[in-house]
């Protein structure tokens, strides 16, 4: 049975939500370490729920506050004690939808990194055609070198492969052109590194292919990667305001948008992001996963459900091994200790 | 009158749009000189035009050849002569639907860059609420420094000022948070460039904000703005497939499709490239504009007009006394000869 350390506080409207799915992950068979204010986790409790353990924290970490000093300023808070279960061994995992810029510094200082890993990544899974593609890094580290590339390159397909279940995914490199010699200084060089790496690389992904289905995981600078998440999240809410503008524009559009709402509906829910839990933070010595801070109890079960199954398959240490620092290279060639591994069961990401 | 050189040779199928679309432009004025195989032209033009002159050029420059290659080794191509044209003083804009890259090289090579312009960069009008947005630079160049930034600012300030007849144009720099700190080691060093210039600036945009309508032009680098441009671009297809597929899933939402089809056309045409006429090559020493390979007749002739609007009201010349390098900068906060010309009327851009 694997522990994950949940904030129970880190919320846009406080622990219920939290609390609930955190009962559904319990239920399923994932022990819950529920960090907060202990009276207000007792209360949306309801009793004592088995697999349910509250970690007293008196603090919460808010969105008002400057992140890196929070998270020194409040070492009581839910999310810092969160993020120490799994320092002290005490949890594999931890799941918080308090400020992601907060959960950043408090993963990275109280959680500590992988040896080699001088640049943690973010990864965000978008809803391309027929799989997720994660999008790495998301907006950690607003510059980065061609071996923070490379590094994000493995370490996204480590987590698709270990913890999404797709057994050989496809790992492109964001860039302008389809070209090798194509893209910024940096992409340039991290292109034949990534060429070279023990991944499925397919070469330079365009930022209209990223949804296009071809590429499981999509290695960017944080600049670059946070650019074009923004930029998808911006496009599909302004045409959804088109085509919702246009669904009101006359009597009969009003008809065929009455019609056609419960298709929409379910492609919405097909694409929501709650499917996924949030952001998977890579590079840490532990599974982090970064929930929307206005998560539904799905989104929590799931964020919860995606730390479980990170934590189960050991996804830290097998990217550990593969970014040893002192590993010799043919050993990267051969990932015998990878292969060997029974293919875990797909995650049920998304059932209702 | 504003004399245009055409590549009349520039178009995925032939010069059948393109001479229609040369026609329609003459006929509101703009004289056209209109460059590529005579006999072809003459054909589609079946018979004198007023307003059209031909100019022969027996080359044509192909979306498979490299593109700097291309450039030098077909000098009689019709694109390089139409670029000509400009820098011998016959024509004070080109237009050119011929391979983007080609034509960044050809304007580059025989336009000739602004004075104190390292870096020209490319604009492309988006789609944004209310009115459209300059994003520039579109992937011109790669890398880019602070200094390229603050001149994409001030150039596209400008153009969409004097050509799109947006007043005070509000000037966004393509980020990743809202404060001046956030972002890149080079958009950090550009936001205060930016702020200290003459234009009306107004901080740094996010990807979700380009669409928005807050900002009318926005800065990047031209990676980035690739990137942001194609990820919209995919955004907005893997969307449209969607409501597509949504519209196809039951007979209920078949029906809901159809009596939504008008109302969705109207919205496809209010958004689509065409009514731009393509992208702006801003830093040269004439109008550039880069028309799509596909434009249709009414988008060839949205790109002529424009290039002859921006030739009309000089905005070369203005742009190139605002970056002049020699000017003192006390002059760049006082831009009286700016204010002192007449407002154009705003360009009919998209009307059918």
């Amino acid at each position: 049975m694997v522990t994950v350390a949940v904030d129970g506080m880190g919320h846009d409207e406080g622990p219920a939500g939290i609390v609930a799915g955190a009962k559904d992950a319990a239920a399923e068979g994932v022990r819950v370490l529920l960090c907060g204010i202990r009276e207000q986790l007792e209360a949306e409790l309801g009793g004592s729920v088995d697999g349910i353990e509250i970690v007293d924290a008196a603090e919460v970490i808010d969105p008002s506050d400057e992140p890196a000093t929070a998270v020194r300023a409040k070492p009581g808070s839910s999310m810092v004690t969160a993020c120490r279960l799994v320092r002290d061994g005490s949890a594999e995992a931890v799941v918080s939808g308090g400020p992601a810029g907060a959960m950043l510094a408090a993963s990275l200082l109280h959680v500590g990194r992988i040896r080699g890993i001088s640049r943690p990544g973010i990864g965000v899974p978008l809803p391309a055609q027929g799989a997720p593609c994660l999008l790495i890094d998301s907006g950690a580290n607003s510059d980065a070198r061609a071996e923070n590339l490379l590094q994000f390159g493995i370490m996204g397909s480590q987590f698709m492969r270990d913890v999404m279940g797709i057994e050989t995914p496809s790992v492109g490199l964001l860039s302008i052109g389809e070209e090798p010699s194509k893209g910024n200084a940096v992409t340039v060089e991290a292109h034949p590194l990534l060429a070279a790496a023990d991944i499925d690389f397919a070469g330079n992904c365009e930022g209209r292919d990223v949804l296009s289905g071809r590429f499981q995981v999509v290695v960017a600078d944080g600049f670059a990667g946070n650019v074009l998440l923004k930029g998808l999240e911006g496009a599909a809410a302004a045409l959804l305001g088109e085509v919702r503008r246009a669904a009101e524009s006359s009597t009969r559009a009003k008809i065929g948008g009455l019609l056609l709402r419960p298709a929409l509906r379910a492609m919405r829910d097909r694409t929501e992001p709650d499917n996924y839990g949030g952001a998977y933070l890579l590079g840490l010595r532990g599974v982090v996963v970064i929930a929307h801070g206005n998560s539904g109890r799905k989104g929590i079960r799931n964020a919860i459900r995606i730390a479980a199954r990170g934590a189960e398959v050991g996804v830290v240490g097998r990217m550990a091994e593969r970014l040893a620092p002192d590993r010799p290279t043919s050993d990267l060639q051969a990932p015998a200790a990878i292969n060997t591994v029974p293919q875990v069961t797909a995650p049920e990401i998304g059932d209702q």
